[in-house]
This record gives C-alpha cells, structure tokens and sequence, in this order.
C-alpha cells in the first residue's frame, strides 16, 4: 500500500473527523448552502444509484411495483394520526403559503408517506381479489433535524418505503421477514457487508408497529449503524386510514399491513465499515469506477495505445473503468487519489510493461499487488472484482464474528460496550431494564432480540427470568 | 379489432374526457387527497421508468452525471435572481415553519433548480481543468397551479434537468443542440414519437436564454404538444450566481451555460399521439406489459401447461410479459381490457390452439391478428416487438407529415390552425406579429422557427420582409 494520504485524519485520531473528511475529499458530498442539506455529488450518488438498481430488481421480483405520491401532505390528514404525528412533529417542514397565498390546509413535505398510502389504498382496495397489494416509492424525505452528518443524518435523505397490504397476519409478517432477507442480501451481494439481522425490542419497536426487524451493520469504530428496517404494522394504521375489505366470507375486514425501508444511510455504512486510513474502500458492486487504468509516461504513444485499447474492451465488458491519460499530474499523484476515492482496482501500464508484456494491479482493500499478463488483463478483472467483492464481505464478516463476546452481568457488559463491538447477553426484555442498561453503559441499546438459549438465565438488572438474548451496542 | 370500450369516450365527441377516461381506466394514475397532485399507479409510472431508463443511459454516454441537490431553496437566494423570481414567483409553494420553529429565511420548495446548481457549481469550478461540466438532476418538482390535467400540468411533476457548465459559447450551444438531438432520439426509439424540433421564436424563448430548442409532439386533436426543451443559456445566469474560472491565459472568465429538461409530461405526449377510441395504445419500449397470454378455457391442464412454458420462456428472453391464467373472467373481458391497457401483443392459446399447433396473435396498434406456430412464438416475439414499435414510429410520422400545410395569408393560416396540425408560414420573426397571429388564430403560436426557404416572402401581418419560416399550431 502507497502511503498514508495526509489529507484524511486517522481513524483512531478522531473517527468523526476521518468520516467527514472521506466524505468531502472522495467528492462524495458537499454541504449545500441550505442548512442542514447536501449535495450528492456524482460520485456519491453514484454509490446510491448502484444500490437502487440492485435493490430495485430483487423488489420487483418479490412482487413489488413502483409509484409516486404527492411530496406533501395535509395537516388536516396529518393531525388524524395522532401516534404517528407525536413521532413526526418535532421534525417537520411545513408549507403555509402556495400561489402567493396563505394556505387554508398547510401542507407537510412528506417525512414519510404512511397516511398517504393509506389514502391511496383506501380507494384502490374494495375486497380480497384486491389483495395483496405490494406498492413501492424511490423518493426524497424531509426531518428537521438539528445536528447533522453527511448521509446519516439529515434534513433530507434519499430512500424507498414499501407499503404492502395482505389479507392476513400472517401474510402481512411473512413479507416483513421476506424483506429483511432481501436487505441482508442487499448487504451480502452488494454493499459486502455482512448484517446482524432480527427482531427489535419493545422499547425499539416502531411507533405503532406490532414488531419492528432491522438489519444491522458494525462500524470501524464498533458502533451499530442501523441500516434498515421492516415493519409488520397489523391492523392499526389501515383501521385509522379507513381501510376495509370485503372478504372471502363477504364480511368486511381491516387489511394486516407492513412496510420496510433503506435509506443513502447505506453509504455511510459502506464508508465506515470498509474505508481505510487512506480514504474510502469500495466494493465493486456500487464503486462508481470499478478500475482505473493509469498510463506511466501517459505521452508515450505505445502506452496510450495500450491503456486505450484495454479501457475499450473493459468497457465492451460492462466493467466501470475510467482512464486517466493526464500528463499534469505524477503517477504517485494519482496512486494517492484513486486510493483515497476507494477504485477497487489499479491498473498501471507504462513501457516496461509493454516491453515485459505483464502488467501491475493493485488491489485497494487488501494493498496486494499482481503483475498479470497484459493481454489476459481484460479477461481476469470481471473475475478479480468478484474476487475482491467476495473478499471484502468475508472480511467484513470476520470482524464482525470477533466483535461478539458472551456476557452475563451488567460489569462485563459496560466493559464490552466500552470497547466497542456486540455483547451478547440475556435479560428480561422489559422495557424498564433496557432502559437502565443504556444509562449505566453511556448508550448501549438492544440491537437484535433473539428467543434461543434464555434457558435457566436471569437478567442482570432486575433478577428475573431471562425471556431473550439481545445484542447490545452503541449505535449511531 | 374487438368492439369499441364503451367506458370510454369517443376521440372526437370530447378529446379532453377521452384523455382523463384512459388515464383512469387505464389505471396510469388517480386524482390523491392533495388538491392539484396526483397518485402515479404502477401502469404509469412504469412508463416512466422505462422512458427514465432509456433516455438516462443516452445522457450518460453523452458525458451527463447525475446528483442530487436540495428540494428545498431559501427564499433570500430565490430573491436575487430577478428575472427567474418573476417568471416563477405566482406558482411556487413555500415553507415557513421547521421543527416547530418560524424560518427566518422561509423555503421555496423547488419549481427548478438553477439556483442551487449556480450555488454549487460556485464552490466547484475554479479553472478551465473543472469544465465542462455536465450534471443532471432526476427529481420531482411543485409548482403551484390552478388547473391540472394528468401529466400534462399538475402542482407536481417529476423531470429531469440538467444544467451544464462550459468554457465557450459554441460548445454550450453545441450541447443545447446535441441535447436536442437526444430527445429525438427518445421520441425515435422509445415514445415511438416523431417530434419537430428546432429553435423557438423570440417571443416563445425561456426567459434569460439566449436559444431555446424544442421538441414538439402533434396529438391526435391536432393540437402541438412541447414535450421537452434544451437551452443555451449564455452567461446571464452564471454571472448572476457569482460563478467564474480562471481561463487559459489566466484571466477570470465566465462560463457559458446550457441546460435541457424532458418530464413525465412525455407520458402524456405517448398517450395522446398514439390511443385509440378503445383505449391506450403502448409503443413496446415503454409498455409495461409488452405481451400478454390469455389462457381460452385457462383451467384446462394442457392449456395452463402451454401458456406457463411460454411466460418462462418470454420472461428468460428479457420480455415484460403477464400471463392472464383468471377463470373469474371471460376472455372477451379480458381481450377489451388488455385492449383498454395497450398492451402491444396478445397471445392467445386454447386447447384447439394446443391440438392444431397455432396460436392466435392480436396487435393492438394495428388491429391485426395473426397465427403463428406455438413453437416459434418465443423466437418470433421480440422481432415482433421490433416490428410493432418501429410501425408506430412510422404511423405516427404519416400523421405528422400530413399534417403540415404550406400557408401564406392570414386567412388560409386560420383555416389551416381551426382544422388542427401545423402550418407553415414565412413571417417577420417579431414578437407584435406573432403575438396578433395568436389573437387573430385564436391561440395559433410559432412551435419552431428556421431561417431558410424565405427568399421573396414578406411577413403577411406587418408585411415586412420576411426573416423565418414557422411552424404554427395550437398548443397545450
């Protein structure tokens, strides 16, 4: 590996500081001159378009369609969910004024579109032939929010919300069980990361939601990034929204609803959970540059020919490849800059090379380096950045596995937590003791409950019996 | 073709209600809760990504790369730019209230982004080595109107639009024109859409541009519709949000801006050139369904066997196809229906299909119906496709072209307009003519203009010499 960009702040310096640095200095965003909004640049909106079109197929073949709702919603249809307002009104942005006059019914920038696809459904759904419904929205949302950091947390954000209706619990709980498993995959596939997935807590349960799964991802620093959820809803929110069916029986019945969502926090997890002391390291899946080819005395007309030829039969390949013939800068320039932009793949090709007939690849998340024939390159990288994609999850993985440690009373958990990474640990489930175990680890939260292995276990806090195995971490 | 669907309303007994019936029935989209806003259904936005990604992969290998800006513009920035406030100011939607809180500096939900990319491309182009720079934006856009029509004008719409930066005047307007070229393109091979395209007249040129190019649709009403436009936008706007480079030979300059803009207006555009009096009529590349089978006693074994093997087979082969195996439902209900729908190609296969080895075909653009061998369906479908769309182009362009009627007096202009399609006219080219020719027409205005063929013409308003030859229609 070339050295250190000085650039970025270590990781160990200050993990915040490295975070945003990799952010603006990989171009991945730029704060707008709207407080608390950004700017996706191409290269980090590229990350999400990657993202976007992997999950897009793999909804659509569980059956899922694409829509579009209005972008606001009434108050007055805002104020009737009473839960759901408590949840949403301190971070809402209202309109008051349209056309140059003041609004009767202000309008809220959709933060969510729960009351809005139960608007939609309550007109589209009449009886069980109607059902299920399985509807999709790729949008833009809006949450006031205070304190900001670049696709974790922001006043606007990037995602999809699936709203889905069946006739039955069961139906309605399965999808949200299906879902989590696309989004694991998701993670497995094509962010390479590997996700502690399950149910969620009571006290972490969605507002309103009968049970709450998430898929969790483990930071550099070894704090928890919740990277999506799913919901299975029950009854109350199309009871609330109006929404009945006739059923099989001719009765008329409330539909069982679900809902599940990932947002651009995707890309932070990409950044903190593979990106280095030298910048951002991309799985190939959603680097926006697979491969760079970098010219070595560029000027040299054999080397141009070379690197042209070879950019021309990657890109016949479908490979992500950017040449960069510029005389401007050195090659250790460039070394530096693909490396900090995460290019899982360099390739340098300079007269010796040609001379030699081998070539040099540097592999960005491991710093290996292959010389490989040059008229084999184009056929070896599709298999090197499977290679790599595959090798970066496992990776992940390992980590992830060494970051678990079994505890049983609160003094090794508060100890575990201070290190960081996951401790496995069994308690009662209530609400109270979870509570108290965030206040005396500064943070700590139930990531994922599981109900195995409780047998004649107690919960440290309150000297009941253990009813779940939780996960505790801090988490973003 | 099967008997007229009498749910909706014949062409020519009320263009306008045949329009919002197929957009109903056809299920394209329903009126929301949202006064002036819209629910995009499945069937239509599903043209819409079709048509998203086609036309996003022609930008892309034009050099366009995609971001994201804000949905949001604080009202000081929106206040600097004169001439832009006063085209948008009646039709924008503001916020004034976040996180409970009265904005100092209240947000214009966005109508347009050239604000913000003036703002960032500020902050990103210090020299001539950061030209050109060519990002597009895919968003949704609110503007505040009185009277909506389904995709034709509503209080949102989603668009794309991208805003470029260059060095020189010849190379933004030369990427206005390439830009124009695109769309063309689009119409060609995915709307199935013959467009006329050229500049627009003074009068007709967004304001603040130097150029404005359009692409114009003629509807079956034979009234024009602008289904896009791109623009050379000289440095006004660049200058006005403060942008500048150091040039080659180090002095500060100002770049030269284009920008080119297409909506889901082009869902209306497809509707309107190419349905039916029994309903929509889908070119193959944006149909979401491109072949349906209708299974003829679809409880028949044999007869769910054969179809289920050719769905499996024309689903491997890349096409969108629906199998329709319902018994609750006769297959003449089910012939209208799809007929109704649009969808290019309906396969027919019954047990005497089965027996005698041929199945039926019906094209609904045509209204033809073959038989085609069963075993060489899925080899002869997406030829068919091929030949589906490419017949629609060409049917379309007839219409067009038979539309166009050389005029040279008032009178034959009026007369020519009142019977619908465009005249061609030479004229002065000043705005107080064209402006008496719409009074006088009843709404005729200049679509596109072209600087060649007047010799010896005088404009037959003001009688002056003549400078242009327009094409005049009535518009939406």
């Amino acid at each position: 590996m070339d050295k250190k960009n000085e650039a970025i702040t270590s990781r160990d310096v200050d993990f915040a500081k490295w975070y945003t640095d990799v952010c603006r200095k990989a171009e991945l965003m730029d704060y707008s001159s709207v407080k608390g909004f950004i700017n996706y640049l191409p290269y980090g909106y590229g990350i999400w378009e990657a993202i976007k079109e992997f999950a897009d197929r793999l909804f659509k073949e569980k059956g899922a369609e694409n829509v579009y709702l209005p972008s606001v919603i009434p108050m007055s249809m805002f104020d009737r969910e009473k839960e759901h307002v408590e949840g949403f009104a301190p971070e809402i942005l209202v309109a008051t004024i349209g056309g140059g006059k003041r609004l009767e019914d202000p309008l809220v920038i959709r933060p969510t579109s729960e009351i809005l696809f139960s608007d939609l459904y309550k007109h589209l759904v009449k009886s069980y032939r109607d059902l299920p419904k399985r509807f999709n929205q790729w949008c833009s949302v809006v949450r006031w929010e205070k304190t900001t950091r670049p696709f974790l947390r922001g006043s606007e954000f990037l995602w999809q919300e699936g709203h889905c209706l069946f006739e039955t619990e069961k139906e309605a709980n399965d999808n949200a069980l299906e879902m989590l498993e696309v989004y694991d995959r998701i993670g497995r596939e094509c962010l390479a990361i590997p996700f502690l997935k399950g149910k969620k807590s009571a006290h972490e349960t969605f507002a309103g939601a009968v049970a709450t799964y998430s898929i969790e991802a483990l930071m550099h620093d070894g704090k928890a990034l919740q990277a999506g959820t799913t919901h299975y809803l029950g009854t109350g929110f199309a009871k609330a929204g109006g929404i009945a069916f006739q059923g099989r029986n001719n009765a008329l019945e409330t539909p069982h609803q679900s809902s599940w969502g990932i947002s651009t926090r995707l890309i932070g997890a990409v950044i903190m959970v593979h990106g280095d002391d030298n910048g951002l390291v991309l799985p190939p899946m959603v680097a926006p540059i697979q491969a760079v080819i970098v010219g070595i005395k560029s000027q040299d007309e054999k080397v141009k020919e070379a690197c042209r030829g070879l950019y021309e039969e990657l890109k016949r390949a479908g490979i992500r490849v950017k040449l960069d013939l510029d005389p401007s800068k050195t090659p250790g320039w460039k070394f530096a800059e693909y490396e900090m932009k995460g290019v899982p793949l360099r390739i340098e090709i300079g007269p010796r090379d040609i001379e030699s007939g081998l070539s040099g690849l540097a592999i960005r998340f491991s710093g290996e380096k292959r010389s490989v024939k040059l008229n084999e390159i184009a056929h070896q990288i599709p298999l090197l950045l499977r290679e790599i994609q595959e090798g970066m999850y496992l990776a992940a993985k390992s980590r992830l596995e060494a970051s678990i440690v079994d505890v049983e009373t609160l003094e090794e958990l508060k100890a575990t937590l201070e290190k960081g990474g996951y401790a496995r640990m069994a308690y009662c489930g209530e609400e109270e003791c979870e509570l108290k175990i965030k206040e005396l680890t500064l943070g700590g939260t139930a990531r994922c409950i599981y109900q195995e292995n409780v047998e004649g276990k107690t919960c440290p806090v309150c000297g009941k019996k253990a009813t779940v195995v939780s996960y505790f971490a801090k988490a973003y």
